[in-house]
């Protein structure tokens, strides 16, 4: 077990991450500038977004490269580490970037601006090679396969998980790539402990194999029909998700994951589904904030059904419920699975379109937040909402549940989504008019914010 | 739902909690005096346990009072805050004992010395109302209850779990009294935050009531036969617990648990059966610490049965197990049940043996490293320990899946083995031949103490 592969290390591996860096900067900035009305200046300090690990320091990039096996069975750790010569390059275009996202949150933050042929313009699939180059890795799937099979919805989806990892990745502390040993693999990105973030990952994961007889169980008792072939059910599934935790009380934390399931059946015909969401785990509330989250996934949303988005902010707060404490676990946003209507095409334009809505929901809230001033009462107050979310991940959250029992998973990335602090206080409860017992009441009687 | 129920408030609770502290450190002392040679002094300052908050601020005592509804289920918590004017004479006898328990730990490292003859003094089970005195709080169930049935096996261990919570509270920070609505009820004494404990709880559960279908699943699933009357089965359940999680990270974390059940089947006789254990759950591998609170645990064994301490101290390792780290939690201890044999009366003076050896088990422990220095590094080791800790306990410990699943639980009693504060740092691996790494090559490869 446990052999890896980190495919391209020394002078590769600098080189290629250093030009995807500045691509993916360069194209994430002018995907903004194509959504939304911007100002010219993008030539902030770098101080703009002050102190993420990698643009106050500015001195590398650390290169962890594993095998998937569990420490139980005997799997140990492997750590290289490799500065990057071209970090003050790339910490430039980051700071480019951000200067910009300060003018993309301000313009988006008070008028809505049509956004549609922009959207379309960027939809265009082009040419492989070329999109990967703005990727945070080389993909999972080797490229070459990728190019021969472009037209195929896993290649599609694969595309849009690296560019959606690529888009949402403004910070940069750990890369490491990964595979299981069925097949397939992930690439994780991840900052800790930076001024800005306290902790920030965003994993892209595919994997194939054969479904296990649990598997298969689980799914047809989601009342899905599946007949093998020998018994045998080939599958494949990608998704990137991303949960990021911020130091400033005042920032919101925010996950989001999109997945695609495909399963092939005994005559050749393939069954295949989509699921995914984007919600918000703000400190305090902040209605403007909050209105702003929803209202940008509701517009993606209402391009592909009125219903979208009243049901999935429903199954949201539904899904999001730390049901020993009778609270949600933040302010939702939209969650939805088993999505394979109404044909797969309009359900990956669907899928793309929330993909794509991930920065322009959050973004904006983070710079808008990133000066605030903050009392220890309030980032004590901080670490007990944190510690509510370790309890949603570690008890209720299926995609955790489900890591931490499959044999082989790498226990890193399923528990990334955890804060780097966390606190349980005996008896906490705020007191009766305070901004704390304002969020609280907000958690136990989910509001709509349209 | 949620009515509350502190029974006496005000002066009589003034004075009984005052008493009750009084007379129940004075037993401790003589307690550890009877099991240990003590040297006579006992006039050490204040300051020998700096800074548990009761002792630093020996300003009060905080009663919180409140329901067992769940918040899901809109019951409310009540708090009502009372300074004790007592607190002074409180602080004092806890110094007292304090002074006593640093040349006991002396002691009891050095040499060991024969117990028999205490212990059998101790165990002379005597008057009921005069051995309530020494308790955190007046028991669970009414003494004139208790008087009443004296002889019967729920209220000898009733008397046990006061007796052993009274023993293990040096520390007293909050108590609280709650009643489920099912029945029965519980007392907690937590600290929280004080300079040598960052938390500290201890918690009495006294539960009757008809068991639910599933309970009776699960029971019929570990092979009890259990005949019900009109389809019901009354049971009791009762429990002394704890966990302590101190701020100095060369003082371990220590969890004990002690418990008894009873079911009455429709012959009206009854099935019954006790379980527990001990464990520890050092940050830094100390020989001497494990080899001394093994050795306690084995002493307190072997007066019973030469295969206990073996196999509950296998027990102990398989059950604390976390098996997505391939770790045990901690260094192990002794867990053990259904322990139905050899007669109840012999169960009965095994599980009081290992009740009254939490103290000496683990109060030289903390004695000993009360006045460690300790670096930023050792600081941050720990919260990745306390980190593991909440893994283990919100995926796998069976009494907080059972809690957080059974409605009308009261979950911060549940939850109050969390520790205060705990880090997940992504890719946590300590450097090879450092302390940090050999503490986690004990916990891959649980070892032999004695």
């Amino acid at each position: 077990m446990a052999t890896i592969v980190f495919c391209s290390v020394n002078k590769t591996a600098q080189s290629t991450v250093r030009r995807c860096s500045m691509s993916h900067l360069k194209r994430l900035a002018s995907s903004a500038a194509s959504h939304l009305t911007l100002s010219p200046s993008s030539s902030k300090p770098l101080t703009l977004l002050p102190g993420s690990r990698w643009l106050s320091r500015g001195c590398g990039v650390r290169f962890v490269s594993q095998g998937t096996a569990g420490r139980a069975a005997g799997g140990r750790t492997r750590k290289g580490a490799l500065a990057l010569s071209g970090a003050a390059a790339l910490t430039a275009a980051v700071a480019g970037f951000l200067a910009n996202a300060d003018h993309f949150q301000r313009a988006d933050m008070a008028t809505k601006v049509p956004r549609a042929a922009a959207e379309k313009e960027r939809e265009q699939e082009g040419d492989i090679s070329q999109r990967c180059r703005g990727f945070m890795s080389p993909p999972v799937t080797d490229i070459g396969v990728l190019q021969g099979r472009s037209g195929e919805m896993r290649t599609r989806m694969e595309m849009l998980i690296m560019e959606t990892q690529a888009d949402f990745c403004n910070a940069l502390q750990e890369v490491d790539r990964w595979q299981r040993n069925e097949g397939g693999g992930g690439i994780s990105c991840v900052m800790q402990d930076g001024k800005v973030f306290e902790k920030a990952g965003v994993n892209v994961s595919v994997v194939f194999g054969n479904l296990t007889e649990e598997a298969a169980r689980q799914m047809r008792s989601r009342g899905k029909v599946l007949k093998g072939k020998d018994g045998k059910l080939p599958f494949c599934a990608m998704g990137v998700s991303s949960v990021i935790h911020p130091k400033n009380p005042h920032i919101p934390t925010v996950h989001f994951n999109y997945r695609y399931f495909e399963i092939e059946e005994e005559d050749g015909t393939k069954q295949w589904w989509f699921g995914g969401g984007t919600d918000l785990t703000p400190i305090y509330v902040s209605k403007e904030d909050a209105s702003h989250f929803h209202n940008t996934l509701k517009e993606a949303c209402d391009k592909h059904h009125p219903q979208y988005y009243p049901d999935f902010k429903k199954w949201c707060d539904r899904y999001f419920y730390i049901r020993h404490r009778g609270e949600t676990r933040g302010i939702g946003g939209i969650f939805f699975d088993d999505l394979d209507s109404p044909s797969q095409e309009e359900a990956f334009d669907f899928v793309k379109s929330c993909a794509r809505t991930v920065v322009p929901c959050y973004l904006p809230i983070v710079r808008k937040h990133l000066n605030d001033s903050f009392t220890d009462e309030e980032k004590a107050w901080q670490q007990v909402r944190r510690g509510r979310y370790v309890e949603f991940n570690l008890v209720y959250d299926r995609g955790v549940k489900f890591g931490l029992a499959t044999p082989g998973s790498r226990i890193e990335s399923i528990l990334m989504s955890l804060p780097l602090t966390a606190r349980w206080e005996y008896m906490h409860e705020p007191a009766k008019g305070t901004l704390e017992a304002e969020m609280l009441e907000v958690l136990r009687n989910p509001k709509e914010w349209v």
